[in-house]
C-alpha cells in the first residue's frame, strides 16, 4: 500500500487521462439552452474490459436497460451520454431511441476506422423523466462527436461538461499510480441523490490492464463505500449508471488490492464533489454512525438522520437541535437502539449523552460550511459516514419548477 | 350503520361534549409567549376505562414511557397535556419530572373532591427536545388548572388552545350519535409528521359505555386509518400519544361497530385538520394507490410518493413532474411493481400509462389547494391513501430556526 499512498490525485483530468481513451462533448441542440449536451467516450484499446453499476430503482430507464445487457460481455468500446433527457418511462419507443442511438454510434465509430457493434456500446442519458429524446438532433449528433474525439485532456473536459443538468461545474478526477497505470473518471448529478446511487452518471476509465472479474470487484466495492454513502435528498433515479472501463493500454497489471484503493479514490474524490455541487447546498454535512452492532445497522441509522427533513432544515438554519438527530436514530428502520447509550457530537462538541443533552449543548457553532454530525452508538465496532447537505430554500426553488 | 350515517360532527366542539368530562386550559408560564401551555381534561364517571397508542420511536419521551406504564390498568381518570418542552431526552431527571407532575395533579384533584392516584394520571408533552420543563411553573400550573376545570364547551376550547405548538388554529371535533351518545376530541400537531403516528398529542372522549378492550380496539383500528396515513415531512416524533377515555355518563353501551365508526371519523376529521394546518402548507396533497397486491404494498407505495422530496417540492411549484412519482414508486421498500402496468393521474387526469406519458400530462392544472395523486399499480385490489403536503419555502423557514 505504499504505492497507493504515492499516488498523486488530480482534479483538473478524467475520463482521457488513462492512455487508450479518447472523448468529446458537443452541442447537439438536445438542450434548448445550446450548451454542450452529447458527450463520447471510446476506448481505443488494446483491451475492453468493462463492468457497471446501475440504479436499484424498479422503474429503469431505457438506456439503463440497454447499457444492463450489453455489459452481459463484460466488455465495451464505447460509452455515449446525453443530457436534455433521461429517456425514462418513454415506452418501447424510448428502447428503440436507445437501440438506435447505439446502432449509430457503432456505424460512425466503423467508418472511423474501428469496426465496432452496437452491443459494444453503452448508452447513458439524464434530464427531465417522461420525454423522448429529439432523436434527429442525437443521430446528427452522433455522427459529428465521433468526428470530435480526442486523445488529450480536453476531450476529456468537453465530456465532463456535456454531462451536466442542474449540476453547476464539471466534475473530473484522475488517479496516477507510481507503477504507471492511471484511473479518471468524471460524473454528474446533483439532486436526486440517494444510496443505491444517486441521479448521476459516471465514466471511469483505466489503462490498467484488467479482466472483467478485477474490474467488476473494484467498482462494486467502491460504489458500495461512496456513491451509495451520498444522499442528497433519499430521491434515487431511474437512470444511475457508473461504468469503469480498461484499455490496458499501460501493459501493466497491477494487484486487486491496488486497483480497489484507485477506483475507491477516484470515486471517493467525485463523491465529494457532487456533495459540494448538490442543489441547494449551503454546508456539506457528513454523518457518521460509530459504534453499530453492524455495518448494516450503522448505514441505516446514519441514512435515517441524512434523510430527516428536519435535522436538513437545522443545518440550514445553523441550529444545534440535536434531539432531532436522536429522533432520526430512533426511526431507523430495523435497528435496534438503547436511547441512553447514544453519543451525539456536532463538530466535535459532544451534545447529547447518557440520555440528555451536555450544559452548552445548544451553543455550538454550526455556523461553518462543513458539518460534522457523528452519533455514537455504544453497542459495537462497526461505523459508516453518509454525506448529504442542508435543507435549503435553494432546494426548494430548484426542485419546484424543473419540468415548467 | 344508518345510525352513522345520521350521526351529526361539529368541529366547534372538543374534549367536553360527551358527558362526564371537564377541561381546562390555562397559561402556566412555561412559554415564553405568555400563551397557554398547560391543560387538563378530566373524566368525571361513572367509568373511567381508556386505552391509548404511542410512538413507534425508539427514542421516547418521558410522559410517553409514564402514560405507557399507567395505561396498563387500562383506566385513566386525568390526562395533563403541556406544550412548551417535550420532556424528551432528559434522561432520569426528566421521568421524575414526569412523575412529580401526575403525583400534583393526583393531590390536586383529591383536595378537589375526588380522590386520585398519580397512576391514573397520564402525562403528555410537547415542544423542543432535549430541555428540562420548569416544573415550578408546572407545579404552581397544576393546582390552578385544577380549579379551572369547567363542564362546559369553554374548558374543551381552552384545553385544545394549550396543547398548541407551531399549530396556527386549535384542532376539534366532536361526533353526537342519535343513539345519544357523543365522541369527542382535541389534537395538535403540525410537523414533524409520520406515519406510526405523528408529532401529535391527541385526547379523545366518549361518555359511550365501553370496556377497555373496546375502546382499544376502536383506537388502534382508526388510528392505523388515519393518524398512520398522515405524513408530513416523514419524521416521527418521540411524544406522540393518542388517548380515548370513556366515562359511560350517557349510560348507552353502542355495538362495537358503532363505536369503531364513531371513533374512526372523529380521528379522520382532525387528520384532515393536522394536514391543513400543518408546517408550510401551501398545498394539501393526497396519495392514493390503488390496484396493490396488498394493503401493505399499498401503504408503502404511497408512503414514498409522499416522502418524496423532489414530488413534494414539484408539488409546490404546481408543476405535473409525474416522472418523480413513478421514480417513487420504483423505490417504495419491498413492494415488487411492473412499470408498465403503471397508471398515475393528477386530478382526475391520466398522466402516465402503458410506461409512458400521455400527450397533454404536461399541461395538467395543478395551481389549486388541493391535489390528488392517484397510482393505480394495476396489480391487485388493495388501496390506501396518505395525506401529506406540498414541501414549500414556509416549511424550510419555520424548521430552520426552531431552538434558536
Amino acid at each position: 500500500m505504499t504505492e497507493a499512498v504515492a499516488a498523486r490525485l488530480v482534479r483538473a483530468q478524467g475520463v482521457t487521462a488513462p492512455g487508450g481513451f479518447r472523448a468529446a462533448g458537443i452541442a447537439a441542440g438536445i438542450k434548448k439552452s445550446g450548451a454542450r449536451d452529447l458527450a463520447l467516450v471510446f476506448n481505443e484499446g488494446p483491451d475492453y474490459t468493462a463492468a457497471g453499476v446501475f440504479t436499484q430503482n424498479q422503474v429503469k430507464a431505457a438506456p439503463v436497460l440497454w447499457s444492463q445487457q450489453v455489459l452481459t460481455t463484460g466488455a465495451l468500446r464505447a460509452v455515449i451520454l446525453n443530457s436534455g433527457g433521461a429517456n425514462a418511462c418513454t415506452g418501447p419507443a424510448g428502447f428503440q431511441d436507445t437501440h438506435a442511438t447505439a446502432e449509430a454510434v457503432a456505424a460512425a465509430l466503423s467508418d472511423w476506422g474501428t469496426e465496432t457493434g452496437a452491443i459494444e456500446v453503452a448508452v447513458c442519458s439524464t434530464g427531465l423523466i417522461g420525454d423522448r429524446l429529439p432523436m434527429d438532433k442525437v443521430l446528427a449528433g452522433v455522427t459529428n462527436v465521433v468526428h470530435e474525439m480526442a486523445g488529450g485532456l480536453s476531450g476529456g473536459d468537453e465530456a465532463a461538461q456535456a454531462i451536466m443538468t442542474t449540476d453547476t461545474v464539471p466534475k473530473q478526477a484522475a488517479l496516477h499510480h507510481p507503477e504507471n497505470w492511471t484511473v479518471g473518471g468524471m460524473a454528474k448529478g446533483a439532486g436526486m441523490l440517494a444510496p443505491s446511487l444517486a441521479t448521476m452518471l459516471c465514466v471511469l476509465t483505466t489503462d490498467a490492464v484488467a479482466d472483467h472479474a478485477a474490474l467488476d470487484g473494484a467498482l462494486r466495492r467502491a460504489s458500495a463505500r461512496t456513491f451509495d454513502r451520498l444522499d442528497i435528498d433519499g430521491c434515487c433515479s431511474t437512470n444511475d449508471t457508473v461504468l469503469l472501463l480498461a484499455s490496458g493500454a499501460s501493459g501493466v497489471a497491477p494487484a486487486q488490492e491496488d486497483l480497489d484503493d484507485a477506483v475507491l479514490r477516484i470515486c471517493d474524490d467525485l463523491c465529494a464533489q457532487l456533495q459540494s455541487d448538490a442543489e441547494g447546498v449551503t454546508k456539506r454535512v457528513t454523518v457518521t454512525v460509530t459504534g453499530a452492532r453492524s455495518e448494516d445497522d450503522a448505514f441505516m441509522a446514519a441514512r435515517s438522520v441524512a434523510r430527516d427533513s428536519l435535522v436538513k432544515t437545522a443545518m440550514f438554519g445553523s441550529d444545534p437541535n440535536w434531539g432531532r438527530v436522536v429522533a432520526a436514530v430512533g426511526l431507523a428502520p430495523g435497528v435496534i437502539i438503547e436511547p441512553d447509550r447514544i453519543t451525539v457530537s456536532f463538530n466535535g462538541s459532544v451534545v447529547f449523552t447518557d440520555g440528555t443533552g451536555t450544559p452548552d449543548s445548544r451553543e455550538v457553532d454550526l455556523s461553518g460550511p462543513d458539518i460534522q454530525v457523528v452519533v455514537d452508538l455504544g453497542l459495537g465496532d462497526s461505523q459508516v459516514s453518509i454525506r448529504t447537505t442542508d435543507l435549503s430554500h435553494a432546494y426548494v426553488e430548484e426542485n419546484s419548477a424543473y419540468s415548467t
